[in-house]
């Protein structure tokens, strides 16, 4: 999904510690996340890719996926005051996807807060400034916690043969690494954070280095090892994570949307002993119930062209929804999308129509997410 | 200054109301600035685009330059708190110039600040969330007030022939508009804010459309009336820039610079009355006396690469500093850049070495910023 338009590079748009060997690769799209360079295309199609990612194993550059480290003797209390997912009973060692919102139940971020000890959380997130978030409440409320960006650089590798891969230089303590948790395992003697988690559902890995200068030494020994089972330079994949129903900020959803409409429910709490920011305000949306919730949506015979901006869902000319991630699935020999559908909608397949930027109409219908691994009757 | 490397898109890199233009004019390079493109290439080099900054006028989509606006009785606190600019005595229809800093008194942003009323600004801000800081200090300092994001559209209009091209559509008014003042001009029946600034030091106007149907309209007018002067698409030149010694967050300054090292020293109040967020840091660092400051270079007579990390500044071998931006000036026959030099290394004309991310050397010396418009003698 890229334009003819190159993006200009400077110190501003910062490198990883993984770009030389990114770009030896051949890397041919970048996005900018956190004012990072996430590599988004390689040689092959995103629809290559995609059985790639689904069948072997891909090595990607996530460094962009920044942590902000939350440390100090208010440090859980900050990290709880920032979302509603209750943290409380959190043990060292485990990883907690959670929506952050704002007074107004509005998003902020959706990060993995990994728990490093009583004392210091890591929040790996999605792009918007958190450390400023943080940074504010801490001196507001005037919390005795220190917050930065930490110097680490995650990487990522996903597919189903990721364990085959990362046994062969860590042994098979890295087997045992259970979903959303980490262990702290040696490289080249420096431990080095692995955590059972990633940017797809095709199971794997994220590597979150705190030493830089170990940075192409890490990736040489993975993509080493990686060579007996057909390892590739990847990226999170469009098509595979709107089929697996992985939002992206920004995209799916932004400040406007609140977590229980971004379907979010499961990681908010409402015990009445637990404090968080915005609660009032979700309390408040919860009980007259979401106007909209996020949908994936099946369309087209013919492929659509990237979506760049939210596109209109209607039904009977009156619109109920926005589109805003759409791509061709080779699976369904259909677009596969994500969207907001207004309450009355969002029912699994529920008719709509959906109109691209371009003005071209495509007849469509809801579906449950994440999409089935089996075929879809049309 | 681009690689051959391509900008994905998506909804969360979002377009401006004037995107449609920039593409059918041709752009070739973008750049991402607070999740938002900028156009930063047509179809003249960075060269020809540099000469006709100087002596025509371009147009510039420059709506990455977001507007958080800070609403309500305690506007003016938060935004002092936020600033060691003195903003006790500004007047509704000023712009200001403002380092933004944290309590160890690093760099957050450095926006303009537009006072629109008593108890209403805009914080036209560089690359870094404001709105996520602001915040946080509201939340926690428990201010009334309402912070976000406004649907302000900024659009640069910058050369010395900017005031013959807006006088076409606004009339005789825009020529009195003051340096680093604003007025309200109508178009098309709307009032339109109109500033006296931009980004870079050959004049010209902000025009900050908060109505986005008009930008196409807008677009279209300014670039009509244009064409009698010699009007081009451009952007943020980046050797005009450099020259001017106007700095970029991210590229000159990060958060690891406090404002008195990035030159700010003028923007920095000290008066015993004054409360804001960072004081005490910033008393500490003045007393103690800055280590490094911002300094312009001239360097080598064959043109450097762009610098995507800071390059390396020697004396006898021995590092004294970093160039941060750095670009080929057709007018000194040399490589300009913008860098932090060490106490006892920044005096103007101290003989320096610079060594680029590629190993490559150059014979160089410290400039005084602004650079000169005479020729330097080397």
């Amino acid at each position: 999904m890229t334009t003819p338009v190159k993006l200009t590079v400077s110190r501003r748009q910062r490198g990883t510690p993984y770009t030389a060997r990114v770009e030896a690769l051949g890397v041919s799209a970048y996005s900018i996340v956190n004012r990072t360079i996430l590599p988004k295309g390689f040689r092959k199609t995103v629809e290559e890719d995609y059985w790639h990612l689904r069948e072997h194993v891909q090595l990607w550059d996530v460094g962009c996926q920044r942590q902000i480290e939350v440390c100090g003797p208010d440090a859980a209390k900050l990290t709880q005051l920032m979302t509603p997912r209750d943290l409380r009973k959190a043990k060292v060692g485990q990883c907690f996807y959670a929506p952050l919102i704002d007074a107004n139940a509005g998003m902020i971020n959706d990060p993995i807060i990994l728990k490093l000890s009583e004392n210091r959380f890591w929040l790996s997130i999605a792009d918007s400034d958190v450390a400023l978030w943080a940074k504010g409440l801490a001196q507001g409320y005037g919390l005795d916690v220190a917050v930065q960006e930490a110097d680490v650089w995650p990487l990522a590798v996903q597919g189903p043969k990721s364990d085959d891969v990362l046994e062969t230089i860590f042994g098979s303590d890295v087997r045992e690494i259970r979903f959303f948790r980490f262990k702290w395992l040696e490289f080249q003697g420096h431990p080095l954070l692995i955590a059972r988690s990633g940017y797809s559902k095709q199971g794997g890995f994220e590597l979150y280095l705190d030493k830089p200068s170990l940075g192409l030494a890490l990736w040489d020994a993975i993509w080493n090892a990686g060579q007996s089972f057909n390892i590739s330079p990847g990226s999170p994949n469009l098509i595979e994570r709107v089929e697996g129903g992985l939002l992206s900020l920004g995209n799916e959803m932004t400040n406007a949307n609140n977590p229980l409409e971004c379907g979010l429910e499961q990681y908010c709490s409402f015990d009445p002993d637990l404090h968080y920011i915005g609660k009032t305000a979700l309390e408040r949306i919860r009980a007259a119930g979401i106007t909209q919730q996020i949908r994936g949506v099946l369309f087209g015979t013919q492929k659509c062209p990237p979506c760049r901006q939210p596109w209109r869902i209607s039904v009977e000319e009156m619109q109920v929804g926005i589109v805003t991630t759409a791509i061709w699935s080779p699976r369904f020999k259909q677009n596969v999308a994500l969207g907001m559908l207004d309450r009355g909608y969002w029912t699994p397949n529920h008719p709509i129509v959906i109109t691209d930027e371009n003005g071209q109409r495509y007849a469509g219908k809801v579906v449950a997410l994440p999409f089935p691994e089996t075929a879809i009757s049309t």
